[in-house]
């Protein structure tokens, strides 16, 4: 057996002691997690270093170390990160339903934990102590699998969290990380069917790309955002010009970024100039389509650019007929995140909310709260951008499942 | 572009009109096609003996011959069934929650159709008058992968549904129909990403294996089901051996049937010849365990055999130390499907209840009752094995997603 099938198989076996577990106790856990932490931070902040180094040495990119670099600020973030997940209502539990059928069943459905959940993830540390506490809190057990570039801060954070796990009386493999970052242990964590109940890649299209084109355990496909902002011919421009700038500049690297613009035609010849100064004033490189050159002096829109995510200071420029093609434009070219409509017209509002095929639909405001803290959910696990069990922002509950439990005095099926 | 992409992507913009329609126009569309298949019965049959003809020169099985073949009777059931469908409430449209943020926000989450779902399965005509009405009434579009075996009847079924659907005003490609039963047909339908929205394979574990390892589009595993009855040591005697028979053998080639029976050694010596009695009375095989043959004289089992899904008259039977090791047998052995405990014993119930990873838990009823009719949702498009979207009988909100609709005001983020 591969030394990965026995870290999930040992994980899993934690999982069934997880989902018997109370809420004071997973609280404890984490409690005890998040005073780890800061207690072992020059020991993690040790072990960092050595990842910074090697990465300096290999010449990578300065926004990749800045992301893989822990200081005694960010662990203290960490940890007051752990803390609130602790603040946070248990999902688990939960009996949503219960209903006696005519035979005299009695028929409930229970939230349940999931079990074991796989993360495949890129270089970034927080990810390691976000994704188990919220796994946790749920009562699963977790597998990881980080980047290569992340390996000593990643075994020193699970080191330190896997002691204050057991310190709390649960099992030391609720936590298990892959050791091995070669592509082909990420491979074989994708085909463990029966052992790991779902499988959460976090990370740019490419790694999402690989987990599902290669996975044979459900996935939960997260994050990547083609989001539009349409300005309809209703709208108030000095509303618009808010929230393409805030939608587009506010956060360009993120998923629920602006990477799009569609400008309505018959306020076009105003609108485009206006949104050509207030982006080029955040230095922002524009890509227009014909008609859009025609009102405005920008680079050429290729048609590969309406499908791209550029998740920089770049914007595509759309000029449609109106609101009938503007949807028809997303639902054909958007990845199902986010989409915005700047109006004042209530049948266009209702329309674009009601036709857009996008997991967040926006009337006025940028397309950049779509995040779990945002609504309100207190913890995020991922933005879903598929249909299946959850979508949009995933906060504790997208972390279980529900099972039926049936009480019976001997019914049996004629 | 291929003949099946095409003919996803046409299914595809069906899709958009009809996750816009309201229910009576769905209903409408539904009753059409009801009438429709009683009114072309003749030519649908014709279409039928075709497939026959051809199953029984080619030496199919009886059984399968069997499910292939229509009658006047089994049209009209089918058309009943699509009756059935339109009295059931449509899910779609529900607006689950809706709150204000801080911020003035208003989110609120809303119950929409999946989009287009596709279908693969065997040999059985049935299933394609089902999965369509199933998911026309979620406002869902269909493409339908059937078994080559039943090519004629499915052509016929689909051609008179396309006209019923038609003529009540909506997409004729609300349905498609992939014409070309090659199997690399079935695996490009695997990889429409993109394009199909949810994919269910409906048929047997072959079937199911290779739609879990091919695809990657979203999939919901259905129906394999290694199902367990577990005696307890304080089982009433006539009560275990009542639900162990019917749950054996009402339908041995179900999912929800029993496959493997477990009791508490307690009460091995006096339950075993008691359960061998009825169970031969019904020509079921015996495959025990070592402890097993020591009290009754049956076939030895085998490691393989407590994995098996006989679907037959066959079960295999294992003595174990208690409910602990009953409970862990079952959760390393079984499909996460339904398993039954027949016990008088309150704590053992509950332990039972919640140890077992399964989609239902029964205490003291048999496992035949895993079915969406008898759980009460008037309908069912397959019982999901898997954790993600829907668990155990699926009804027609699995057929649904949800998006979030936000209202703003100029809303940015800071």
């Amino acid at each position: 057996m591969s030394v990965i099938r026995e870290q999930a198989l040992h994980a899993k076996e934690a999982s069934y002691v997880l989902s018997q577990i109370g809420i004071s106790e997973k609280n404890h856990a984490l409690l005890n997690i998040a005073e780890k932490l800061i207690e072992n931070s020059d020991y993690i902040l040790a072990e960092n270093e050595k990842d910074i180094a090697k990465a300096e040495e290999n010449g990578v990119r300065t926004a990749m170390i800045d992301r893989l670099c822990l200081t005694k600020e960010r662990i203290i973030g960490m940890a007051e990160g752990v803390r609130q997940v602790v603040a946070l209502q248990d999902p688990v539990g939960e009996v949503i339903s219960m209903t006696e059928r005519p035979n005299g069943l009695i028929i409930g459905k229970k939230r349940v934990p999931l079990g074991l959940i796989g993360i495949i993830y890129e270089a970034r540390p927080n990810v390691t102590v976000d994704a188990v506490c919220l796994t946790l809190k749920t009562g699963n057990a977790t597998l990881l699998r980080g980047g290569k570039e992340a390996l000593f801060s990643n075994l020193a954070l699970t080191k330190v969290m896997k002691e204050a796990i057991v310190e709390a009386g649960l099992p030391e493999s609720s936590v298990e990380l892959i050791e091995d970052t070669d592509r082909e242990t990420a491979k074989e964590m994708m085909k463990l069917n029966g052992i790991v109940d779902v499988l959460i890649p976090r990370g740019g299209a490419g790694l999402i790309k690989t987990v599902v084109e290669n996975a044979t355990v459900p996935v939960i496909e997260t994050g990547t955002g083609n989001c539009h902002t349409y300005v309809d011919d209703f709208a108030d421009f000095n509303m618009a010009l808010a929230i393409l700038v805030n939608a587009k500049t506010q956060r360009p690297s993120v998923c629920n970024a602006c990477e799009s613009l569609l400008v309505s035609q018959k306020i076009a010849e105003e609108f485009l100039p206006m949104a050509k100064k207030a982006l080029e004033e955040k230095g922002v490189e524009i890509r227009g389509c014909e008609k859009t050159r025609e009102i405005i002096s920008v680079k050429a829109a290729t048609k590969e650019d309406f499908y791209t995510e550029y998740n920089d200071y770049i914007i595509s420029v759309k000029v449609v007929s109106g609101i009938e093609e503007a949807i028809s434009h997303i639902n054909t070219h958007n990845t199902k995140h986010s989409e915005c409509i700047v109006t004042s017209n209530y049948e266009n509002s209702q329309k674009f909310l009601k036709s857009v095929d996008a997991a967040a639909v926006y009337v006025n405001a940028s397309t950049r709260f779509t995040d779990g803290f945002e609504f309100g959910f207190g913890a995020e696990i991922g933005i879903s951008t598929q249909k299946l069990h959850a979508r949009g922002p995933m906060g504790l509950e997208a972390l279980t499942t529900v099972k039926y439990i049936i009480y019976g005095n001997g019914q049996i099926r004629n």
